[in-house]
């Protein structure tokens, strides 16, 4: 009978153990969260040559290709940065809950079997890779028409190791930020921060450019390409960012489009009354914002609460844009502070604000309007201390990486290259070739 | 003995239960279907921008803002409004067969734990979202060039509420169409026949456009670009319908593939016979009306019953686009009600005659052309039954509130902006600055 | 007791069971892998239009729909000729090592409960369709304005059937390269060696441009559209032919995108020393050279292989490009030889050199570079058997079908024909109607 009784054991134990791994998935590969993972690092690659779109339709048509080719290369270079020390520099075993170390240094000692939670490590590594890209190819719509390409091409991996790995080692990797427990589910201070930051200290170094070589946008549909591309992929930015395929990644990818959509709508609205027509530029520039602004947001908050950020990131970004460059004077030409810098930061603070325990789980926060206590405001507190931080580093450190590259190669072209154009001048190549019937038969009345 | 005959039923209940749970997997979440889904969903959402294209390649280049306008601002508005009622006036529970109750008002009471199946609820209502918002956009091909954009805003919400809300709800939220077990698996009826009438109705309120400013499409390329993303979304739509990673899924994917591809070739025959030229217009258009027929019976037919769809749809949605609007005078510029009307309309019918069991499992329905039985007749009759019913509803709904439309804010711009094109006159905005070389040699000789 | 121990018994046996169907998964359905490969599909579907974007771009504009109409047509026949016969050509019961048989014609006998692995067949060969598809796609950018749209419709299922089909069975299929152990993860020699043989055969078949009708090109960004869909669509190819959502899986992804941004910056440099200027067409040409490079390769190498495989796919093709169509005198307009038939060739080879059992497992194999023997010193000489069989086989074939479509209803357009543009005279449509403020004050100055 002992026997028996034995085998029983064996037995339960047995069942135990097979129900507790294949339901509770901890530290076993889940395929339908890995297949979400890997679309999503797919969709967030997808967002740089629609950033290019939503950037080069805007520009004056001289320097088209030099803005498609700026974005261009931010993919191809952080891609290599990437699986040589970026990766390792932003998840590797903390140094001084500063920076990674460099144990991870080409990929070294990861294999197909290496998982991290329920998914490969490297599905991790490739989604993580997907956003340093972006965010340095962000940075490209501020420097228009006036950049040296080949100093652009040094400066990519500096900021990239410099800035991007570090912030991203705070938040994400096992820095203090992420000890302190500030809110960031998708990268507002990661990505939208730190590239709006970059972005002003760039255009501050480089100066403004000429007034006649600033042009109306050469191709408005593209910049409507641009903008279904990256609220498509950011589907994958930020429900993706649960790393799972669960309810909580759907919960992120409806508030994701409610706050694009209300952005959207809303800067059209303050267009229409402030400047008296609706654009398609600008409903695409409010979607955007409302994307940007959502990203910290998007694992932490209701769907009510990502109408009213989307409510704040169209208002805050469309006078952000309109208002903050006449202001301090800067030249950024296609808004790359007014919508990721000032975005990114209603989104961190607004995340104190909204975030709430139906989404994040009895361990979460209650937000300052969810809440109405101290939890909450004292969540608000630590946002602010976040993109304080945020910005100031990343602002000070691409100031220090701009003036190395002022004071060495240059960073601005000369004069006549930017009246000629950046395409011919550093690329040798223009946009568009068309042959057409001829029809250029517009005519504009007096009064529109 | 007692004690450990207890242990081993106890042990013997527990194996059941974890392998019922995990192998039948109902009512747990699925992190495959929940991939799948939540994918479909963000391809789904990328068919309006897409859609966009489509219609905006194919205008006049005057109109090519307003037109990616329109569509955009669908996505923008309904995104919203399916949040505060749309959602749950379509799959709320149930009032009188009609339509859902107000239970579900700012998806009221959904948390990211709440289950639809094996995939959270969340993941099923962004999805269904999605089909709303590009309901509503296709209708924007229609009205080109002369419908007031402030008229259009207050459309959008209106039509979506009072038409898109209760025939989703008849044919999936538990009305009366589902409870007659009419077949429409991805919405013949609820996307295109309702968009299609809604075309129909607001063309004839709006009337016709002079002839002058009927211009040939501005941007062919562009129009394949739509192509190819609705094509590409299209997976979402109609293998996302089975709510599920299986096989039926598959079957739907590889079904939908097939009807595109068969009627882009036929339509491009039909061209090519009728016109002397087979056209990228007319190509991408035959995919797209075998994208449309397909749309209802692609979880019900097998593939060479859907490349018989693919054959009806190019000839049948290609004569009804070439004649119709000249017999019955209405001018529908992008042809909504001859690919979306009529495509839904063959789609639905086909759908009775092709459906199977061999797809839809032991409980579905040989088709007439499948099993020449009573029980395929019976189908037939009520497709019939449920396409006859959604024409008259958003026909007439859509005549209700487009004549409200027009004799309170008008929908019509004035002459002149239509003359001058409504890029400029709603939007104050301009498709291309292009610079070129200027190459205006195009020399088209005589008999081409 | 007996009985008891009966039950216990049975308990254990249904626990082992449970446990070893759930977690070993074969043959059982995974809707994880399931989900992934879906996707993977609609992935490598998008490349068409993508191609047909990359191909456009650098088309003259009086060749644009043409190019785009050859691409969309290639999508259209091919998706009919593998659902009727293309599919069981391939993937049928293996006759004589050299095709499959005729058992699985019109998708007979597959039901959605069939599998293959673990995913359903249809998603199998919905997999599959896409890469015939894009496989006679490439074709497409050699014969750029002179090829008769009539016979390329003949040409296609033709090739597809002759060529396609046979070496697809050989490499997946169970054919004899397969049974040699020939290493192709995702289609070096079955899709980017037969291409390019097949490009070459054709321009041969074809003859030169008359040099007035070679223009620059006339959408550059619409060549980054093209590459950017490209690179997305990439990860289903590289990363779906693993057919299930695993690590090795998400190595392949990796290791792509990796090979895709170092040809993409190599072969900039390259242009840029060896030509004086960066172009946006080059580092795009390089992606597109490093994605094919990596192809076969992809689930058998590490990421630093991928980095040596990129390097040598944005030297080797760019010389290719440059000094081959010179040295041999044939006009490959867009590259077809040079980036798929060079690039497909060096990946096939550099398979042989960096393959490793860290990515393959213990019954994978190190190549010549990991494991410094014999091993690797074999599997290179079955490496070079493979591609020059393939190339060998693919030239030729496609030689006796251009050969008799050209003494039949004749290969090329007459020179009036292709003076005035292929877009008028073959499909009666021109590209674009923009009108713009008249804004061509363009002006190169010397020099650039």
């Amino acid at each position: 009978m002992k026997k028996f009784s034995l085998l029983t054991m064996l037995s339960l134990v047995l069942v135990m153990a097979a129900s507790s791994v294949v339901l509770a998935g901890d530290d076993v590969l889940d395929s339908g969260d890995n297949a979400w993972i890997l679309m999503s690092a797919s969709l967030v690659l997808l967002m740089s040559p629609g950033l290019a779109f939503f950037y080069g339709g805007m520009c004056s048509s001289k320097n088209i290709i030099n803005m498609l080719m700026m974005v261009f290369m931010s993919m191809a270079v952080i891609s290599i940065q990437w699986v040589f020390w970026g990766y390792s520099l932003s998840f590797g075993e903390d140094c001084g809950n500063f920076i990674g170390n460099l144990a991870k240094v080409g990929l070294r000692g990861i294999t197909p079997d290496t998982l991290s939670g329920t998914i490969p490590e490297y599905t991790f590594l490739a989604f993580q890779a997907t956003f340093a890209i972006i965010t340095v190819g962000l940075i490209m719509g501020a420097v228009e028409g006036r950049m040296k390409f080949s100093a652009l091409l040094i400066f990519i991996p500096l900021w990239a190791t410099a800035v991007y790995d570090p912030v991203c080692h705070w938040v994400w990797g096992g820095g203090f930020l992420q000890a302190w427990e500030v809110l960031d589910f998708a990268g507002g201070t990661v990505v939208h921060i730190n590239s709006g930051a970059a972005a002003l200290a760039l255009v501050i170094l480089l100066g403004k450019r000429k007034k006649q070589n600033i042009r109306p946008p050469c191709n408005v549909p593209m910049v409507l390409l641009g903008t279904g591309l990256l609220w498509f992929g950011w589907f994958g930015f930020n429900a993706g960012s649960e790393l799972a395929s669960d309810g909580r990644a759907a919960f992120a990818w409806v508030i994701t489009n409610s706050s694009a959509a209300t952005a959207a709508f809303v800067w059209m609205v303050c267009e229409w009354i402030h400047r008296k027509k609706p654009t398609l530029i600008g409903a695409a520039s409010g979607a955007v914002a409302g994307l940007v602004a959502i990203t910290p947001a998007s694992g932490f908050v209701g769907p009510l609460g990502a109408i009213q950020i989307g409510i704040m990131a169209g208002v805050g970004c469309y006078f952000a844009s309109m208002k903050l460059k006449a202001l301090f004077g800067y030249d950024d030409a296609l808004d790359v502070v007014g919508v990721h810098g000032i975005g990114g930061t209603i989104g961190a603070f607004a995340t104190g604000l909204y975030c709430t325990k139906m989404v994040m789980g009895p361990d979460g926060v209650d937000g300052l309007f969810i809440g109405w206590g101290m939890e909450g405001f004292k969540q608000l507190g630590l946002q602010c201390i976040g993109f304080l931080i945020s910005w100031s580093y990343a602002f000070s450190v691409t100031m220090v990486i701009g003036l190395f590259l002022k004071y060495t190669i240059g960073l601005r072209t000369a004069e006549i290259q930017e009246d000629t154009g950046l395409d011919i001048t550093q690329h040798g190549e223009i946009g568009y070739h068309l042959e057409m019937e001829s029809t250029s038969t517009l005519k504009i009345p007096a009064g529109h």
